[in-house]
């Protein structure tokens, strides 16, 4: 197995940040296998969506209607409301496996590997790539 | 790795589509290993339920709910409301990765994977079946 | 691929357990590769979350608005509101892919694996952990 961890800046906003071409020159030049792309972080998570169209402001939309950024949460500390984000993951999970052919993740023509992040107190984010050939 | 793209019809309604049977066959023959079920669309998704009792209209009717088809995503093509289709797979992941024994995928008495499509504009959609042997 | 079935207390509320020691104990002394943990059950998930400050309180909670115990489902049997426990593994998946490095699951400083159980009505679950070297 193959891994490598990177840093994304996601700034002092929610965001949805696209990193399928970093998760592409990950494996560029391997073959077939599994491509896990994990978060090593309690407040953001991994989604495949489409970018650029709307969707990721429309995902940060859902995520403040299904979970509120208000005093409701048993957890705080930092913002107010960021309890919600330790929730998130549980519904947008901080891993995702994909598979590989050809050293080529077989994303749909309209799929990108999105890092969700709500929580604005954390500008900087890792990601780890892990490539698993089979 | 071995991997096979099916092709599932899923009609012009939102739809469960149980395709437990379709990957079992897929790793029927194989021995130890993780298969990966992954749809290669942005508004699909895979989930692990229990079919033939209802469930599978419940989570349309959750769906509905929480990411109701209305006017308020800023994602919009196709049919009345269709942008929530896109927010859809941040919540129900396109891929899922289960263990697999004696080429028998270890699934529970209840569960079945199924191919969530709540999109009604595409009435065939894409799956894609990858067993990595370990 | 070596794969091990462990037993877990639930109890008769729902409830979040932290799994991470039984998933540390599992890899430890492996080398690298991908632990997948599975729970063959279809009224559980499992959730990468930080434990100990409220967050497994809030995400019951946060089930609980999101998908209430009440008559709405279709699926019917057990206890009143039963049916939104077959929809929750629908947006709390009932697998996790997570990478190993030396033995050691790669999870950040607040990151556990948590087994998400609002079924009263099943006391012990069951959770598969299986590890594929690379």
């Amino acid at each position: 197995m193959r891994t490598e961890l990177i840093t994304i800046r996601t700034g002092d906003q929610p965001v949805v940040v696209d990193i399928t071409a970093e998760a592409a020159r990950f494996v560029a030049g391997e073959g077939d296998g599994l491509l896990n792309v994990f978060v090593p972080h309690a407040t953001a998570g991994i989604a495949i969506l489409e970018t650029g169209a709307g969707s990721d402001d429309d995902l940060l939309t859902a995520l403040e209607d299904v979970l509120p950024a208000d005093d409701r949460w048993q957890h705080r500390h930092g913002s107010y409301g960021h309890g919600r984000d330790h929730v998130m993951p549980a519904f947008i999970p901080p891993h995702a496996t994909l598979p590989v052919l050809h050293g080529r993740i077989t994303l749909g023509t309209w799929q990108s590997i999105c890092l969700v992040d709500p929580n604005g107190d954390n500008p900087e984010r890792q990601v780890r790539f892990s490539f698993l050939p089979g």
